[in-house]
């Protein structure tokens, strides 16, 4: 079989080896449903609770905090909607960024249309949020706010720290959707000092269809899945037990070799970056330089369409993106580019690449080789480049 | 390994071997995001749309009409809640049963909390509901009828087509949740004449973590889940793609296995309630006699506790259940008995055998041997017994 050179990490992990081994008793031998109270059911369960154990502690937090769900959208809806209606008698305010993942925006438009506010908060040139526009977003009626840890387009990392230390002096809750960081980089939930944390299993070699939401004890927030007693009662339906034994798998080797891993794609990262930006002019390296995740680069080429040199590339089996995977069928430019101020020709000529412990040194010089012919050729076929 | 006699069906159905192979490719070499426009989001993005085609017909609706969940819960959450935001314009009544599933009751009761009115139509002492008890419950500000195909605890199969028949005259959408049997009996939606029905594939052998909604086209209903552009824009999240793909070879199978399925679990099913009634006095079967699904016996037996039973049932591994999963642990007496008038005493001496294509006439005579002298002894230990 051919090999495909994957630079779209963002959209899709490959389930680790160790990861699907754990899951495969699951898919058949061990079937009982976790919450009947017989043998068959209670061996599941067990297997449940040990993978509870494996996030929690990769995220610093106690097993019994950590809620399990079916995607990272569901994870961020479970907490913007949740605590929104727990909180009503609270306020009805709720301060998000410009550019959060379409799950939280979209989760605070309908909030919107049930008669909540919501502030978007702006960022820079660089995507970054600035703590202080935050703090000044916040009223007497403020319920929620909700920052991404890191952006799933352009990786920039955000100051989630100083930001929960402004919001949470005001005694107002805070939810980062860490499903970009999470298994990837360092999160400690206590360090961090939030309240709600949105993860998926599949941003670390974890199956798809498996995610989680950290909920800080003590924490009001009503389900968004009613029903049976699931998941200490916040989150009804029968559990997908070999995604969850999975993601627990996946979660514990996430831990083990964080330090190996961000060494192993930040050193491609930097190569990639070095190499493009040598070679091709014209370019710019979207997102913060610095605060940016180990494992993204994403690069505006002027005058081109990111679309085209996608298909060039595919010749040659590299993948990438021209934004998220969420996103990918929606022909607009990203509103994270957008929000960060790059015009939209520059936006339909970006591409992302995320990048995997399965890339190797000579898969980004690959890329390298290949790319500059590919953007020169196209640019010779663009009349904006002419002009 | 000690083979286990598994009389509880509804809690969860071992996945086929054809499912489970089905499976495979996509637990770690078939890893694309099915969003993705290169080549390895596309191949996974095909295997979706053939599970979808594959449920569809089960169900006699159209692919772009079926809508893939992670559970039974979610679908009935996303139809009542959907259907409630969307159509808030039009009023604010909805009407359930009285023995809904929890994820109905629940979801319902959420609704109520935010302004919603709910009416609960009553049952008969079989668990039947009678259309002209829903007909009498609609009014003006109607805008969503839900009530269950079959009763997950005592089988019992509602005239759907009636009520259908009677709701939509008034113009009002009408949500049935076929859990209980889609996959297990024949469920045609154009027949019923439904524009919601929730379905879930560990009833029918399929993986557990994977489900959908029915949705008729043009039937006006909100995401439960917001953000990308999954499943048509109405339920968003990266697709647990192995439990799709397996729900869709589980749903084939069904179609085609249907009527030997059913004439097989139909014998034991008559047998067991034969045995029992024959062989053990002051004992009822619960739910309607013939209205009834093929796979469900459920008997309460006088003076003693349907737990300690299932204690001794478990000494020779068989299993079976004391009421539904999803509330095992609430150790309430269950909503469904209490509502047709079902005494708190012969409700909590009740146990409830759900089943499958891998029961045999020896499992059942197993049984049927072994509970006379169980319930004989439990009884000659209980102080209600000997007075």
């Amino acid at each position: 079989m051919l090999r495909i050179i994957n630079f779209d990490h963002a959209a899709a992990t490959q389930p680790l080896p160790a990861v699907v081994e754990a899951m495969q008793p699951y898919l058949r031998d061990i079937f009982g449903n976790p919450s009947s109270i017989h043998k068959a059911g209670q061996s599941v369960r067990t297997a449940i609770e040990q993978a509870r154990s494996q996030v929690a502690q990769m995220l610093n937090a106690s097993p019994e905090e950590i809620y399990f769900t079916a995607s990272g959208s569901e994870s961020n809806n479970f907490a913007l909607k949740g605590i929104a209606f727990a909180n009503q008698k609270k306020g009805n305010h709720i301060v998000v960024s410009a550019i959060e993942h379409f799950s939280v925006l979209q989760a605070a438009k309908s909030l919107q249309k049930l008669g909540f506010e919501v502030t978007h908060v702006k960022v820079d040139r660089n995507g970054l949020v600035a703590p202080e526009d935050v703090q000044q977003a916040l009223t007497d009626k403020t319920l929620l706010v909700s920052i991404m840890h890191a952006n799933h387009e352009v990786g920039t990392i955000e100051p989630i720290k100083e930001i929960a230390r402004l919001v949470k002096e005001r005694n107002i809750l805070f939810h980062t959707d860490a499903i970009q960081t999470a298994g990837l980089i360092p999160v400690d939930v206590k360090d961090l000092n939030v309240d709600l944390l949105s993860f998926a299993a599949q941003t670390f070699y974890g199956p798809k269809g498996t995610a989680g939401l950290y909920i800080r004890k003590g924490a009001r927030i009503n389900p968004l899945i009613d029903g049976g007693t699931q998941e200490g009662g916040r989150r009804a339906g029968t559990e997908n037990v070999m995604g969850i034994v999975g993601m627990g798998v996946a979660a514990e080797l996430a831990q083990k070799k964080m330090p190996d891993r961000i060494k192993q794609v930040q050193a491609l990262r930097d190569l990639m970056i070095q190499s493009i930006e040598s070679q091709i002019a014209h370019t710019y390296l979207h997102g913060h330089r610095e605060l940016r995740l180990p494992n993204n680069v994403n690069f505006g080429f002027e005058y081109i369409e990111g679309e085209s040199i996608l298909l060039f590339l595919g010749t040659d089996n590299i993948i990438a993106s021209s934004g998220s995977a969420c996103t990918s069928k929606a022909l607009k430019a990203s509103h994270v580019l957008t929000a960060m101020g790059v015009s939209p020709a520059l936006a339909n000529g970006t591409l992302m690449f995320t990048l995997g412990i399965d890339n190797t040194e000579a898969d980004v010089k690959l890329l390298t080789d290949k790319l500059p012919g590919i953007v020169n050729r196209l640019r010779q076929m663009s009349p904006l480049y002419n002009l």
